[in-house]
């Protein structure tokens, strides 16, 4: 039986950073801030913590369906975002659900929403409870002034249907990314979407959210591998017709794709897959700096070789991660089939980094994707998202965000957003902090940066500095033409930003939308838009 | 100075078939029917057609914009879809517009829905009039109680802005295809994209219908290649961010693309474009029938090699164009790079299709997209269209019905389409018709077959025996899971297999949109939906 999820922090009970990760960690901070000492706090056990009794009760026909217990509402109260870790080790859990439910079929969840209409409460769609955007996060006035059901999906798991013809696979959406791929792997395919998230998220979440994942370029997104999807709202359930490719109008699986739970619950999905590799070639490349490894991944981009991996790392995020020694931005570069050789086109990239002056490590290796540079970077980023619950504690402010912008207009976008976070580091915490970037998936006509800073904080202060430094940060990527998300999803944290980049008339068919599905607005308050 | 376009029949005045094409054609439909005689018919002179009196004026300030002229009006009453061909050798147009407007700007065309508000009138966007689903047709109850008012983006038809490092360019939505091709030629760059219709129809076009285009596999739809997009509703401009990509809520842009004029009119868009080919391979396969063929064609979808031309020609449709002797099915499989040789790519597809008995014709001819069976098909599909105003004159019911399905249904799907159409067609007719099937577009989870039918009518019947072919195949279609359309769009015609198709609950939230964008209904009534 696997150990149940963390109520604070990444993954489950039991799991975390080893003695060496966690050494290599806390070096590379003091070293960053060039301390040795930390004022460190500790969150507080589970028992020690004191929740508003609930304001629901569930009839009895769903009763059975229902907790109310302390774990399941403490572990439901929050993602994994930077605010939601300090609330965490604050002990402050207003934001908890009065009930958390468990359907086990699409006729639970219909029924889990005809109850929540009737008891005006708000409800939350809950895959795995990763979102770092406050997408799961039942907090703000709406919700406040009601009772909040979260449903969690997690008993909904299975692939329904496999079709070998077509490469698809009928999905519950409440399929964990290992026990998705478990059930794929007998009959030799693979859904291939690894998010950072993979092991703790959903496919309802991955598209409800449009996750990014594994390829780096051509199917960059969830999106691509909808065939169709079936969505549970107040008014019934609405089913995309399973389709290749359609003409027939705007494509209606897009209203659902990316509707982060506003517009009804994603019960299931029938998925392209793909065929298990068998053909990889992989290696690393490095570039006297950031900008030249962008020259080179533009060129890449634009070639039309579609690498699965393509990842630049900024010279500081490689020291960081201990894929480069810091001198060099590194490009990660891979590609994979499932019918043919990839070497030439492996080859022929390498050229075309080698013409931008990039130099290749191992370029020969089949497995360098688990080995060298790729491998160091690959291991650090599985592991990244266990450090900050160690992290918070020692009142270090770290958190990412992501961004996508045209290839004319990077390096001032680069620049100013850099140079923004940085300057709101030193004023939030009077010292001198960290912005490195990296590429997560590139596009003929533009790269998706992603940002990550540390700062050394306060307790007692850290939300607040926090959002000095994510509030200058997103003001600067807004005003410099980029989107406030590419993959991470908007949720309620990334709201102000995106109501300035979403044009005001697509809010008014988006809230248009939300009335003839969710009359009486039950679902996620707050999410995408107000209504 | 280029001719004006025909109001009747395709392309511009003083073009068409030449005596050659004509007799190709002619022995190709006496053969079929078995007959040497026809009752052919005439359609009235221009000068000829009786229309009602304008029921609208435009006001003095739009009145250089705006004409009630004989030939405007006429040129803009009908797509080319048959029922429009049979209308047109009727001299019925009772559907045409009151007024044609031709704005210049987008401020004209913001007067325009203003005027046209303030007067009640329908307002139906034309691009260059190519709709072969009723989509610029204003016929209908709601339309003919009040005016109508078509307006005629022919005049916006330039190349705004060109980025070379992203390759993209912002583009006026009245741009015709080789107009739009020659402004970008000039700066190495190309968007690709060829519908059957190109000469004829215009980038607004595309995006409002999500045309299908040029590749066979990846970037099918015009969908995938708009980077942002600006749309004029009468609530005022909507336009989305221009981004690579983004996953920040809904994608705002899919609303936009397949409106069909429901929701504004699509007055710009940033498109992705490409570079000019430099390498290419071109081949065609000879298969057993059919099925062979498509056992081929699904490896080759599912293989990751993303052949630009990659369509299947069934072997009646392979000897009805030329491009076979009616023994094979034909594959016409081609490569093309602006980066690097494709060689690799064209040998690893037709080792595929030799592992499904497949007969490659010319493997080594570098221009054999221009020659050999490859070339035959090409040259016979540009020129089609110009048919069907000698075969309407000639009582011959022909038209195009084309779809999507996923692998595992597609061999039944086939064979009950094809056989409902070709049983209507006797019992419409009294005789055998013919029905071919070729796949214009492929994806890795299934084909998008195109089928074309023949059947001898009458006179005076045409109308009805079409209708009666048509209702049944789109019956079978729907019924097997297709899409009533992959490419064409529903406009007027798709409306009754349309709605069965689209998920109620979807509708719902479309209908809201409008009501949000285009609260008097205004724009194209009875496209898509109904207010």
């Amino acid at each position: 039986m696997t150990a149940r999820l963390k109520h604070f922090g990444w993954g489950r009970e039991g799991e975390g950073l080893d003695a060496d990760e966690r050494e290599f960690l806390l070096a590379r901070i003091r070293e960053r801030f060039s301390v040795d000492r930390f004022d460190e706090k500790h969150p507080p056990l589970l028992a020690e913590l004191k929740l508003a009794a609930p304001r629901l009760q569930p009839p009895a026909v769903l009763a059975p369906l229902c907790s109310s217990a302390l774990y399941d509402r403490a572990a439901h109260a929050y993602g994994k975002s930077y605010p939601d870790a300090v609330h965490g080790l604050l002990g402050d859990y207003a934001a908890a659900p009065d009930v958390v439910a468990y359907p086990k079929s699409e006729a639970d969840v219909a029924a889990l929403l005809d109850w929540a209409g009737g008891a005006d409460a708000a409800v939350v769609p809950f895959g795995a409870g990763s979102s770092v955007v406050g997408g799961i996060e039942p907090r703000g006035a709406a919700e406040r002034k009601r009772g909040v059901v979260t449903i969690d999906l997690g008993q909904m798991g299975r692939v329904l249907e496999v079709d070998r013809a077509a490469r698809a696979a009928r999905i519950e959406a409440g399929a964990f990314g290992p026990a998705l791929e478990a059930q794929l792997k007998p009959h030799g395919l693979t859904l291939r979407h690894f998010p950072q998230s993979f092991e703790y998220s959903t496919l309802g979440g991955w598209i409800a959210t449009r996750s990014g994942g594994h390829f780096a370029s051509l199917y960059t997104h969830i999106d691509d591998f909808v065939e169709s999807v079936r969505m549970v709202t107040p008014k019934g359930a609405l089913e995309t017709r399973r389709l290749p490719g359609s003409g027939a109008g705007p494509a209606p699986e897009r209203l659902v794709i990316g509707s982060e739970g506003i517009l009804g619950i994603i019960t299931e999905a029938w998925m392209r897959l793909q065929d298990r590799p068998r053909f990889r070639a992989g290696s690393s490349v490095a570039f006297a700096d950031l900008f030249a490894a962008m020259r080179a991944l533009r060129l890449v981009a634009q070639s039309g070789l579609f690498p699965a991996n393509c990842r630049v790392l900024d010279s500081d995020e490689a020291y960081n991660t201990g894929a480069g020694d810091g001198r060099s931005a590194i490009m990660v570069l891979a590609f994979e089939s499932g019918d043919h050789p990839v070497d030439g086109a492996m080859k022929r990239a390498l050229d075309i980094c080698a013409s931008e002056g990039g130099k290749a490590e191992a370029p020969e290796a089949a497995d360098a994707h688990l080995a060298g540079a790729a491998g160091r970077w690959r291991n650090a980023f599985i592991r990244m998202p266990y450090a900050r619950e160690i992290t918070v504690g020692l009142a270090i402010i770290n958190d990412t965000f992501e961004t996508a912008i045209t290839w004319d207009r990077f390096e001032r976008f680069h620049d100013s957003v850099k140079s923004a976070a940085l300057e709101a580091i030193r004023r939030a915490t009077g010292r001198t902090g960290q912005v490195t970037c990296r590429i997560t998936h590139v596009y003929p006509d533009g790269p998706a940066p992603y940002f990550t800073f540390h700062g050394l904080g306060r307790h007692g202060e850290l939300l607040a500095q926090w959002h000095e430094v994510k509030k200058s940060a997103s003001d600067a990527l807004i005003a410099a033409g980029g989107t406030i998300t590419h993959h991470h999803a908007v949720g309620r944290q990334h709201r102000p930003w995106y109501d300035r980049e979403r044009p005001d008339l697509f809010a008014a068919t988006l809230r248009a939308a939300k009335r003839a599905l969710d009359p009486q607005g039950l679902l996620n308050p707050g999410v995408l838009i107000d209504p």
